[in-house]
């Protein structure tokens, strides 16, 4: 088995602090996505979407899609539980952990795809869709706090793959200036509390 | 039990075809999204959101997200099967849901969000940023047709919620022009196949 994997890119980074959580280790291939590593024709055979991360099983198959790649980890060994276990509870993980996809991430990594220079001449940008991404994701921030006022974790009492959607959006936000306001404090708490586990180093 | 729903709405629909596939009857309220009754007190008390789908179960307790819903009917009646039995199946099931969300349903939904003229004075709207959901649109339908040269179905052998978002997805490109080409034989195939099967009414 081998995750191909890019060292800053956010949807690897979720898979590999997933494996993080459940000490399983996998051998990463990191791509450089920069230079276009991704987009080679070895590597298209693989992935015809070219993007990371995508794990490749000893028989050749392969997975794509970081939550994908999750929840094929997390059917194959359930524990530590991230996904939840009965219908109720892995429906609900599922709800939060599509709400931070849909509200964070998706707004943190529309902005950045739109309005950052590393992008430009490589993708092509619209500035003002991008700002809009990032009043979204400063709106949703602020629910997000207010969420956090009832309960530790984003999915409720425990970690679940929703806090590390959840992560990787915010921490994908820095470099657009989308910050966790100073009275957004149980946000900040939960943040300490996520980003503080050996898995975020991932 | 409830499902708050709206007819045209493409992930609304998304649920109730995954409904009558299973064969599992619901209740559903219809809310006029148009006039805003998503965004009634009372709805907003329940989905915070403000979207729809969201299904109420008899306590109260909510689940929100379409495919999070999904997830709890396969979780509660697995057959007929729609997500996988094995991990490996439900990996590969999940990649490919993804995909026709992230690739199918997220451009055509970007276009018309971005472009049609419904949303005017509702929800700002990038029409550049549109035009690009469209392009990208048309270029995904091209590689989904290549895609279906191998296999009847998008996941492979059989009917899955990959072929449900994928229908919702194409079907929802027809109001901004973004449909099946003349030289898409795979494709045009597969979506006579789905379109045509009774739950695509739902």
């Amino acid at each position: 088995v081998k995750l191909y994997s890019h060292p800053l890119a956010p949807n690897p980074r979720r898979a590999r602090i997933f494996l993080a959580e459940k000490d399983i280790g996998v051998p990463v291939v990191q791509l450089d996505i920069f230079k276009g590593e991704n987009r080679e024709p070895a590597y298209l055979a693989k992935n015809p979407l070219g993007g990371v991360p995508f794990l490749e099983l000893d028989d050749g198959t392969i997975i794509a899609e970081s939550v994908a790649i999750c929840r094929f980890f997390e059917e194959m060994q359930p524990e530590p539980n991230l996904m939840g276990h009965t219908p109720l509870e892995r429906a609900q993980i599922e709800m939060w952990q599509r709400r931070m996809e849909l509200q964070i991430l998706a707004n943190t990594g529309g902005c950045f795809r739109h309005t950052n220079a590393i992008f430009a001449g490589r993708f092509p940008q619209v500035p003002e869709y991008g700002r809009m991404c990032r009043e979204n994701a400063l709106r949703m921030l602020e629910w997000l706090d207010a969420e956090l006022a009832s309960r530790p974790f984003v999915a409720g009492a425990r970690y679940t793959i929703a806090d590390i959607t959840a992560l990787v959006g915010i921490d994908l936000g820095r470099s657009s200036e989308i910050a966790i306001g100073p009275a957004q404090k149980n946000l900040a708490r939960w943040y300490e509390l996520v980003a503080s586990r050996p898995s975020a180093k991932a």
